[in-house]
């Protein structure tokens, strides 16, 4: 650890993952915080087993092309929820304000907190409000918990993974930091991409409900530090694995794909909002693709690679060109408070 | 509604109930919201009822005699689920932190909640880190959501409050404020205040595994606002009712009580962050003081005041003196980022 909290601590790459393993665990480590999914799984019954998440949303623009923080927030939480399997509920939001923030502005934000929360039958339950002085935050900051609750017979865990499984993503990538950094008006040029920012409820549902829910081993969604990071995170979790993946099998919009080129960003670093990245049974992959294109949301659903077993766990690309390279967990910091 | 977000709206006085009746309300309004209760109670199952509870904490400075944002974060959350009955269970804790923090700081604040947390018996289950740049917040924002379990007997809500019941609080009042805006240094003297920031889950269950525990009708921690906003916002909430209070009868040390008369501020409107206003059956008021009594946390709790009949509902003081006045729920901001 730095003698100074950096930026890069809160990137979802490298250094978040030392910061979580070597310091915040040190203090609270046990059996579930360790286990490091989206979503804490709590049992609280012989019958009952819950998921429990919290995440704070600092983006900065607050206002993107696709989303804005109120939805951002709602969806990511959803999302985590929907990673270990649970049927997502009830929502708690917290809010800090920055003194002096337009009423509107909390209005727009409000809005879209209520549609999306009203649409994906999810309640807000109980919340909190804090003002700060002019200058102590930057607008505003919104933090929410969400509770779903786990059916008995679903336990999505690393160590259901294996050699010879696929991965899943359920569409194109790389499109929510495109477009926040995109608003954000930095680099003298416009475009049309915009943020996936959306719940997946609807989707994961689908599939959950599917014959095929049995054969679902894990999921999540690849938000900060992108694909590269949530991979890296299966394969350092599980025991014995790499992952392959295929640049050609990757869903990626043209005008993302054109923007990382020209920024010399790796779209596979890059946050998502409203993908999931799934490891399921080859003997079920296809059938699963197919039931999930048959969804707005995962139009673009695609296998990009395998698991594969590796006594050195890494994440390998199959590049365009036929070769290989690693995909290194991100590590520095190149997109603040994308989320 | 104002036009812009006021510093007020964050206070627990009058504005904060504005915004939240005339605004947060108007969004998200649904039977759990609407109870306004310090945890919603939300049923998972049939035997499954439980507590959930988020509060974000902004206080400065970071740390204040008697504890620091750590400690408060923890306590305060599980305070929140103790005030509908539940058993504190689970915690899932979101750090926003200022690019350059000192690590040694982040230490202290881990070890404290480490400390709070195993002592109480409950887990850190998940969390989320995001870091701003500097100067885009104040040093560290932590936010705590939890969950507890609530026994089927237990059902602590404004419709059981009636007339004639008893006001008990568990201690001597306004020392968090005080001790909060004593450590700022704003007034020329120093004084021995210490914020009485303490988590009341074993006094609380003391009650709660007594005889009396079927009396206790309601509970809610006097936190921003203090003991002035919190029955205010009972008798607001209860139909036909008022509350008399007795300044004798109002535990509160010399020294806090000296630096509020030196700065003419109302101890009555001061936040404590580890005592609670309990309103139960009179026959058992006595009873439960006793029990109270026998615990460090709670030695100088006392019977305050009582409920009574009241078409216009109102918080009344009977001062030293023997006159009456009305306590209101405070309007401005006296004491920005108290927690």
């Amino acid at each position: 650890m730095k003698e100074k909290i950096l930026l890069s601590y809160g990137s979802g790459g490298k250094h978040t993952f030392e910061f979580i393993n070597n310091f915040v665990l040190k203090y609270f480590s046990n059996d579930i915080l360790n286990q490091l999914l989206d979503s804490a799984v709590i049992k609280i019954s012989d019958n009952t087993k819950l998921a429990f998440s919290i995440d704070s949303y600092t983006v900065s623009p607050i206002f993107f092309p696709g989303g804005d923080i109120g939805k951002l927030s709602i969806c990511g939480t959803i999302n985590d929820l929907l990673c270990v399997g649970a049927k997502p509920l009830f929502i708690s939001l917290s809010l800090i304000i920055e003194e002096g923030l337009e009423t509107e502005v909390m209005e727009k934000i409000f809005s879209s907190i209520k549609e999306v929360s009203e649409k994906e039958n999810v309640k807000i339950v109980t919340g909190d409000t804090k003002v700060v002085q002019k200058g102590m935050c930057d607008k505003i900051f919104i933090t929410t918990a969400g509770i779903g609750v786990i059916e008995n017979n679903i336990d999505l865990n690393y160590n259901k993974i294996e050699a010879g499984d696929a991965v899943i993503i359920t569409g194109s990538i790389a499109e929510h930091g495109c477009a926040v950094l995109l608003s954000r008006g930095a680099y003298g040029f416009k475009s049309d991409i915009q943020s996936d920012c959306a719940s997946l409820k609807g989707l994961v549902e689908k599939v959950l409900a599917s014959n095929y829910a049995q054969y679902i081993k894990f999921m999540r969604d690849p938000t900060r530090g992108g694909v590269a990071a949530a991979l890296n995170e299966i394969v350092n979790k599980t025991k014995g694995i790499s992952i392959e993946i295929e640049e050609e099998k990757i869903p990626i919009k043209d005008n993302v794909k054109h923007f990382c080129d020209l920024l010399g960003f790796d779209p596979l670093n890059i946050a998502n909002e409203g993908k999931m990245l799934m490891i399921v049974s080859p003997t079920v992959a296809e059938e699963v693709v197919k039931i999930l294109k048959q969804y707005h949301l995962g139009k673009d659903a695609a296998i990009i690679g395998k698991v594969v077993r590796d006594e050195k766990p890494k994440v390998v690309l199959k590049t365009l060109y036929g070769t290989k390279r690693i995909v290194e967990l991100p590590i520095a910091e190149e997109l603040p408070r994308i989320c």
